[in-house]
């Protein structure tokens, strides 16, 4: 399984993903789902990726492929919009698919790939974009400033509570890592090293880029104190008081048949 | 969508459900998909119910009507044991399905539907089930006390952080409805009211049965004092010291290619 998560701010861009890949509990290593391309002052770029390991490792292959010829297709070097690199990534994806899709289905192999694709091109505004398996995308708004693929839910309500365009880049950072921990916590199959890059608007090189290891200290204290926040904040909540004249009626009637 | 959980506890048994159905965003209901069988002093039994409504429906309905008729194949209310009621609801929902299934599925509509099932039989030890759809079932055990059926994975991280079989009727009530409001936060085809019912051990008979309705002032009470306590946890986590020497030189080579 994977864990990615994008986050567009009016302040940056911050990305995290897992990297744990199986093929049945027996065969599980480690790949890298984080791929980044930069040309300092001229463009930043974040690919994160999801499903099927050999059809995602061809189509950004492939999409450095066309870049390095010089493809009419399509250049990731000098394309300029990211709006063309998601283009360019999504028929990418189409190609590896249109070429292994039918071998795969054929012994009941699922060939879905998703990816997260973000970063800014000078000249351009910041931009962050899902791309899906068919190689169509959709491109992040204000109003849902992240995109998350894989296991997605365990991680989720922390976004949904923290995460807003003002937020700092520093801590979308930390809700990345509360986001992985409570994943991970829950899904055994995605685990660390999480790899962790942020990007500051306008800058046009990557402010921070991390391989969060079993070891990290900051990573083990956040797991710590989280979950013994989670269970403090529990254990304060008061008691109901159910013994209510009004919920006694309640037991009653036709509300339990 | 729906989101049920079901805990066995030393103390007794906890059991929640939501009331949302919904066939398209412009077909929404409400239906309770919590069943209770009491017949105090003898036995206690909570069902509740996930997937298609009217597999679901009809699989109780059958159940109930073996149980009238006195069928040879099994009577809710004369089973010895939870494993008999168990092996019913599952023969049940296959009666149905074997019914109906080939005409939902030639219009592609599903006709999965699992079950929670828990209770205690006079003579017998407290139970809880889970019933697939294709009519098997699985037992909770100690190392396991929860199951959850529907939209499960909001809700999850939290029972894993609070319930064993020691934690109180009381503090798995109330995780039980922390766990529905994360639920309902991130996914809106979960809805109040919420169905609520626990089970003193051996006691014979329901302790509370509640509906909450969205009037609820100690469950709008968690909602709002456990956002509040997540984002202070949140807020007082440190912030990551990474401008450090050795984080610097994980920035370079080959980690990020």
């Amino acid at each position: 399984m994977t864990y990615c998560v994008g986050i567009l701010l009016d302040a940056g861009m911050v990305f995290g993903s897992d990297s744990r890949t199986n093929a049945g509990v027996d065969h599980i290593s480690t790949f890298s789902k984080m791929k980044v391309f930069e040309q300092a002052g001229d463009r930043c770029i974040t690919v994160m990726t999801s499903g099927n390991l050999s059809v995602t490792q061809n189509a950004i292959n492939l999409m450095e492929l066309h870049s390095r010829r010089d493809d009419p297709q399509g250049n990731i070097w000098a394309a300029e919009s990211m709006f063309d690199v998601a283009t360019l990534l999504g028929r990418s994806l189409r190609e590896v698919r249109e070429r292994d899709a039918a071998y795969l289905s054929a012994n009941n192999i699922d060939s879905s790939a998703s990816f997260i694709l973000g970063g800014q091109i000078k000249g351009e505004r910041m931009r962050l974009f899902q791309v899906y398996t068919e190689g169509n995308f959709i491109e992040a708004t204000p109003e849902t400033p992240f995109f998350q693929i894989g296991e997605t839910k365990y991680g989720r309500p922390i976004i949904d509570r923290v995460v807003t365009p003002a937020t700092s880049l520093m801590e979308a950072a930390k809700c990345v890592l509360v986001s992985f921990d409570s994943t991970m916590r829950s899904n055994i199959s995605v685990g660390l090293p999480i790899d962790l890059t942020w990007y500051e608007r306008d800058s046009l090189r990557f402010g921070l880029r991390r391989r969060i290891l079993e070891s990290d200290a900051y990573f083990n204290m956040i797991h710590t104190r989280w979950g013994e926040g989670l269970r403090r904040v529990f254990a304060q909540l008061p008691d109901p008081n159910w013994d209510d004249e009004n919920a006694t009626r309640q037991y009653q009637g036709e509300i339990f048949k």
